[in-house]
């Protein structure tokens, strides 16, 4: 499938994501020139974001440089730019303008994989994200953690009790692994790393809630697991409320709505949003462009093969999509996980370079789930493997071992695994910095 | 020396950089109670800050959380506070209000520690800071790390020749150890470690001029050095620029006034600012309670043994002091750097130790000056260790060795190591991440 100028096919992929990264590795040898679009220059290891909300690991221990990952294959081109919409029929890719160039720049292609991911939503209350920090980006997560930590030290610096108690108050809105996680995550960091640094405060009396708007955590698990994942995260001092919804959330705290309808107010310093995701624009962008469905949270539904409907040139994967089986009578979504969107883009560069080499097209996608992982602080964890269900030590040593093992870039690996073990043996986080736009330019 | 409650004499020390936290270590077991005042909640490595500054190492690998180092001292309290002056007939430390307090809190003493350090100062232009970030605080480092990465990547994204120049164009204004260091390890990054990242530009052609006002580099070293130093820079692909005054920063270059006056314009996107300091206005602020003389660089004048010129309990040292010997009639200014600061912190200790003890008072400080190091890059440094004068490898060997010696945290120091050897053998830089405010939120 030669490009128009007769050259080799031009595969454009959009987002350095899990998908993004495994498709482009995957083309590495074919038959194609690729440009991989980002609008930032790293590929980030989004499920251990919520450790640099914590203080666990630092931001250049989780994120990657895409050049650098394929500075090595020639075919491969890396362009830092912010895509702002396709133009189908000309088969290109538009950028919004940059400092490089004055007008919006478009990037031909003769074979296009959008992966642009999904952002948490608040439910449609943007004005909620200014009091309530998500973990999903790096510099979201950094501001998360300047704010936990903030408030541990503005509760040692006053002496009204009410305002101390507000100060120690964390909310995590949201009960799935993230949720879980960063709630787990707090209980540890106030009653072990935080334990002997105040004078003034006992960190262990930190007031932890982990709100979910279900009647269990981890729905995505079996209920067993979920009552142990509930279980292990009161030992580490963390209250679960179940069946409860957000509808209010400001610099003092947040409303939850009880099952009877009652709104109970709590007074908290620090809310942590862990809700509901969004599919990226960029997956209205293409429904609209071609008629094909857009779910209630933004989600393009795409052909089994990841193409989209009418347009077998163009791929979407990765959490911004929907799968239509071969039939087209069922719709599945697949979790938001790094595994799916791994074997998705896995799946793209076979599927590319089957079409560019002899035209053939590739047979459906097939996910093969390996299981489901959530850790819910040191020795604690909860795995759901099929064979085996699994907690605590065991479960965590699996997730340990996962986690590393898909940790990108070796020295990321062992620079990992060298805090993680000194977190373990000493329960002390290293890279607990406040830091911030604020100080800019200070000291 | 007890305090006016008769308890324990209360230690404040404000500023917990090497002066201070040297301070407060050498008083974990006198019987005082310590109280460390910092804006910041962690100790700054400062002399590896420009290693953040080009993706060489990660925040969390130079930054240490000041609880962390005392949380094992029950008598060392860490107060996260920004300062705003000294009530010296109330013997209070005043802080700006923060969250925690209404109103402007006060902090008690009866000895008084003040090394607040010094900033970096725009010659009176602080309009330059933004065009032209420095690398001595963290988040400034953090910019300029991303400005200087943004360069290349914007550089690979423009076809015009001109803007190309101007964006692989860099210029580092000082030639002290720091702007040194700073140009070495920028020609490295365009020369080993992007050396394949990009396709449509070569980074090894970025011009990167380092600007210094007098005629050499490194006018602390013995000019056979400096002479050195400039050859290795050159090798690097960095060309000095001496005698050459900065009278103009803006987004788009600089203006360098050669000696016979005329002005040359230079085109540049990213300038990095690393000349002319000035010390902490807390300096003045002392200087102009007690009338202690105060230089044209903010630097107050304390006796010998670093008290304030009539008040003997308080102390004030590091970089934001210049010191009068016992006779009156010589005044020194010792080099800005990490040694003479962890001594008169360390003398600080014992000379109050003494003092609480046995009401005895410490002579004067004396600087063991063991000798100045700068690195150019990998096997590239000089030192001036007064027995020998050493560059290249060797120099660069005890550059190392003094540098993680000194650096704080077992942790830290092995992360660093760990780093710099997998930069060593790979030529990598694994934290060149571009981030920043204006990404929050954003994934």
């Amino acid at each position: 499938m030669p490009g128009p100028t007769g050259a080799r096919p031009r595969v454009v992929v959009v987002g350095g994501g899990f998908a993004g990264i495994n498709a482009v590795k995957g083309l590495r040898d074919a038959p194609v020139d690729v440009t991989l679009v980002d609008r930032r220059n790293f590929h980030l290891f989004q499920p251990l974001t919520y450790q640099v909300a914590t203080g666990a690991l630092s931001p250049g221990e989780i994120a990657y440089p895409l050049r650098a990952l394929f500075h090595a294959a020639p075919n491969v081109q890396v362009l830092l730019g912010d895509v702002s919409g396709f133009d189908l029929d000309a088969r290109q890719v538009m950028l919004a303008p940059t400092d490089g160039a004055a007008t919006a720049e478009r990037v031909p292609y003769d074979l296009l994989v959008v992966a642009a991911g999904s952002a948490y939503s608040y439910f449609g209350h943007d004005e909620w994200a200014d009091s309530a920090p998500e973990v999903k980006s790096l510099e979201s997560a950094l501001h998360a953690r300047s704010r936990i930590l903030e408030a541990f030290e503005h509760a040692e610096a006053t002496d009204d009790p009410e305002r101390r108690r507000e100060l120690l108050t964390f909310v995590v809105v949201g009960g799935g692994p993230t949720g879980v996680e960063m709630a787990g995550q707090i209980g540890e960091l106030a009653r072990d790393t935080l334990r002997k640094d105040f004078r003034a405060i006992d960190p262990r009396h930190a007031r932890i809630l982990l709100v979910e708007a279900t009647d269990r955590l981890l729905t995505s698990f079996p209920p067993s697991l979920s009552r142990r994942a509930a279980g292990a995260l009161e030992q580490l001092g963390v209250t679960p409320l179940l069946d409860r919804m957000v509808v209010g959330v400001d610099g003092d705290g947040v409303d939850l709505r009880a099952p009877d309808g009652t709104i109970e107010r709590v007074a908290a310093e620090t809310v942590i949003w862990a809700a509901g995701v969004r599919a990226s624009p960029l997956a209205t962008a293409l429904g609209t462009a071609t008629g094909a469905a857009v779910d209630g949270a933004g989600r393009l539904t795409v052909n089994a093969d990841l193409t989209l409907p009418g347009h077998p040139e163009v791929f979407a994967a990765g959490d911004m999509v929907r799968i239509r089986d071969e039939h087209g009578d069922q719709v599945t979504v697949l979790p938001g996980v790094a595994p799916v969107a791994i074997q998705q883009g896995k799946y793209l560069a076979k599927a590319i370079t089957r079409r560019v080499r002899d035209g053939r097209s590739a047979g459906p996608f097939k996910y093969l789930d390996k299981g489901n992982l959530a850790t819910i602080g040191r020795r604690r964890a909860v795995a759901d493997l099929h064979v085996a269900r699994l907690s605590g030590t065991l479960a965590w040593i699996t997730w340990l071992i996962v986690h590393l093992y898909y940790l990108i870039g070796f020295q990321n690996r062992l620079l990992v695994l060298l805090r993680w073990l000194y977190s373990f043996l000493t329960r002390g986080r290293g890279a607990r910095l406040i830091t911030g736009a604020e100080y800019e330019g200070r000291d």
